[in-house]
């Protein structure tokens, strides 16, 4: 794997680089009896992909850590891995390969500003509407369906398929970082949560008006629940930004939801609190 | 840890990148009888630093994975990181923790080649002498009276410290890369199989003339243990490449150890075969 040296060697094109390291761990995030191996890879490059998304940034380059049990295929999760790579242009470049009982699998990515100023969770800003790539609450829909048939269907649903090979928005970022959105977080632990964490760190409040999901999802799924990997962003015109999105984000629908208001105590959705509750694992 | 965002933005002065990821899974490559928090942190750091000095890279970035069970005190593997960090001038700029039964760290390190073409395992070219940058064997010996003890001592010995924490010779790869050395191995899994790696990889052989070891360390630690992280040096003018790095390395002793040979089965200490032959895991 990689190019059978220590190391691997790149040319990034971009002065600024973006760099996180997300892991997937056995029983903690995933069971085997409704994950496949590829699943597992292809879910752990996803979900540091999102965080590149949600920055606005341009996925380059990845390495992959995985360790399993003896009889585990590693070599399946590899095929995942470099199937999500694949999807989103990026270069799987190298990694390491171990033994553990539990199985752990570690992404790393290298990405690239192009240039544009990243987006920020504390660029937040009061009159900002607050824009949704597409609706919540499929991914942990997909988890109570696939826990409570206790292995992968042949076929998954939708929503099934939501929780086992989320997607990336990566598109829908770069477009709205182009389109001079200043600020973003990607819904990995929920709406309401992740919310809650933009406003922490802009120091203000927000409105929300709506929140969209569809069956089988509910709205407690839509706002508590993790893993949909779908962007918040915070833009002055908002629906000028879906606009913008709408020609970018193939079959789902991008919508504004709310707004960010001054006063950092006013966390509302439909003029009631919203709780700063989410899914932790 | 990090900067709060989904990720690190950082902005490399060089234009080559070196990236590499390399995992520490418990019982697998360490024990916590032995092995305190902030040893598995530091030497995880150093595993990685060490693929970067191989290439006579600098090391920049480091991005840190963490998963363990509910009362390991995964803080301290992260000041061991630090530790390590700050000693090998390097940035931890973010990354992931998780929970799992067995401990697991996973390091990536982003490097710079500082424009200088990376040594290679496959630049061996024959007539090149062998350097290697200090005894070999110290840390088998080291892991062997850890094993014996079952814990870590108050005082570890210097075998001892060496397996636990183990240093990454980046100023050594530095000053080699600098002196124009083409090919280059650290090694890890014991100096006959990352020798024969080498070998293998530019199609030629060797003939060794000693091993360098101090005791308590034995000769068969010395060839076949692995751990130790040492750089294995190719380079034309060995015993000028000794002079130069004399000077920058402290405390240890860089020696030729032979030579690079053109019939690629010629692969001898003192005339006779070198078993292929490591410490894999």
């Amino acid at each position: 794997m990689g190019i059978g040296d220590d190391c691997a060697v790149v040319v990034p094109q971009s002065k600024d680089l973006l760099l996180c390291s997300d892991m997937l761990v056995e029983h903690t995030h995933f069971e085997t009896s409704y994950f496949r191996a590829s699943d597992i890879g292809f879910k752990s490059v996803v979900v540091n992909l999102s965080d590149i998304a949600a920055m606005g940034g341009i996925p380059k380059y990845v390495l992959c850590a995985v360790s399993g049990p003896k009889n585990f295929p590693i070599d399946e999760v590899l095929e995942g891995v470099q199937m999500a790579c694949y999807t989103y242009n990026a270069d799987l470049v190298g990694g390491d390969i171990s033994r553990s009982t539990e199985i752990v699998v570690t992404i790393s990515v290298v990405g690239t500003s192009n240039n544009l100023v990243p987006m920020l969770r504390s660029k937040a800003a009061p009159g900002d509407s607050i824009v949704i790539t597409g609706p919540t609450g499929r991914s942990s829909a997909g988890l109570r369906s696939l826990s409570k048939k206790g292995q992968r269907p042949e076929h998954p649903s939708e929503v099934e398929l939501a929780h086992l090979r989320p997607k990336a928005r990566v598109t829908a970022g770069r477009v709205a970082a182009e389109f001079g959105t200043k600020a973003a977080i990607d819904i990995s632990d929920g709406l309401a949560l992740d919310l809650h964490r933009v406003a922490d760190a802009s120091g203000v409040g927000f409105q929300l008006e709506r929140v969209p999901f569809v069956s089988p999802a509910t709205a407690e799924d839509a706002l508590f629940g993790g893993e949909d990997y779908e962007l918040l962003l915070f833009h002055p015109d908002g629906e000028l930004l879906v606009e913008m999105l709408e020609e970018v984000l193939e079959g789902t629908r991008a919508t504004v939801i709310g707004k960010v208001v001054e006063d950092p105590t006013t966390r509302d959705l439909q003029g009631e609190p919203l709780l700063k509750r989410g899914y932790l694992h």
